[in-house]
């Protein structure tokens, strides 16, 4: 795809996962007769047999696009085309930051009016990974340990996430999400490891650098 | 509700939650033309638009039910209403043992192929706090530790957790899920606290009971 053809492709598909998301709500806080819901039931049924005459039959993966950018639109936490995504924007810098303002709704509860102590974890995984990537220490979750210091209410709210410290393929992040009012509520300590197949693809990169051998 | 009016509300809105989870994957795997999926993203905004015509404003809550079970429809994990929800169906035992069997489609996905690394810790934090509960000491989450100890692939998976030991109002929980080949993959220690309102009011309710002044 073009670029031009990427970004007409993310508007038509983009907003289809937007109309999914509100379905997805409304769905989960509608009171309306048992007749009605059976009818949208069906309709809905409709709605995806139509969806899936053609359709890939995988999971999405990450694409790499034309501009080198990487593109994941089926993550669970900042995917743009997966409606269980709230999903993240985040904004990153190259000296490992990472963080976002985002909104989480009715579907993301775990105690009355809070929001699920896992979907804390969800977020915070996200964003600590984000912040080592941009960092130029990318690697898969190792181990994360999170300390919840009050309630996350549902609503408005934020997170950041910063590299603490770089060891070979290690590095620790840490992070946290914040309330509405700027609280701190959940804390991150994550453990990021870039897999051996990945620091293997790397050396071999190192060493076939043609300025090596110059 | 009468148990007969909850049993047919469940039945309803739980297909409704169904339906809408199958259009969460269509849509995300979805490969149709731009004016289809324009076309479907008006039809699903007018089927949101009938939902909402009745509909309660803040989110579900956990309600208990006249034979005084717990009825979380609207949570993250287990929420028969969440279309977010895979949703788990988890057995207890009372001491305090939680297990799950349970597929996770593409929209669960983090690294290409594979289960978010925040999804396994959502489900970890649910797994262990049921587990809490199943053995008479719940709480809600006050810590949370996952170790990734190899990649959780999409598909069919399971996940337990158990009572360590509790000390007073504080009991630690482990955990693990585990591949289609029964390989733990993410192991959890979580610790899980009564909050202070709670051990009041059961305080209270001590003090009061009958059978402490016959």
């Amino acid at each position: 795809m073009t670029a031009e053809q990427q970004a007409r492709h993310d508007e038509v598909f983009g907003a289809l996962a937007r109309s999914t998301r509100r379905l997805v709500e409304a769905q989960l806080l509608t009171e309306v007769e048992d007749d009605v819901a059976r009818e949208v039931a069906a309709e809905i049924d409709a709605l995806t047999a139509r969806l899936r005459k053609q359709s890939r039959s995988g999971p999405l993966g990450i694409e790499v696009g034309e501009d080198g950018h990487t593109r994941a639109h089926g993550n669970a936490v900042i995917g743009l085309r997966n409606a269980v995504a709230p999903p993240l924007h985040v904004d990153r810098t190259p000296d490992g930051k990472a963080w976002s303002r985002f909104h989480l709704g009715p579907q993301y509860e775990g105690p009355p009016g809070l929001v699920h102590g896992g979907v804390s974890a969800l977020l915070l995984d996200q964003l600590c990974g984000e912040a080592a990537a941009a960092g130029g220490s990318p690697g898969m979750t190792g181990r994360l340990t999170l300390h919840y210091r009050r309630p996350t209410p549902l609503g408005d709210l934020s997170g950041e996430a910063w590299i603490d410290h770089v060891e070979g393929y290690k590095t620790t992040v840490k992070g946290h999400l914040k309330d509405n009012e700027g609280n701190p509520t959940v804390e991150a300590e994550g453990l990021f490891i870039l897999p051996r197949w990945a620091r293997e693809l790397i050396a071999e990169r190192e060493e076939s650098r043609p300025d090596r051998f110059e």
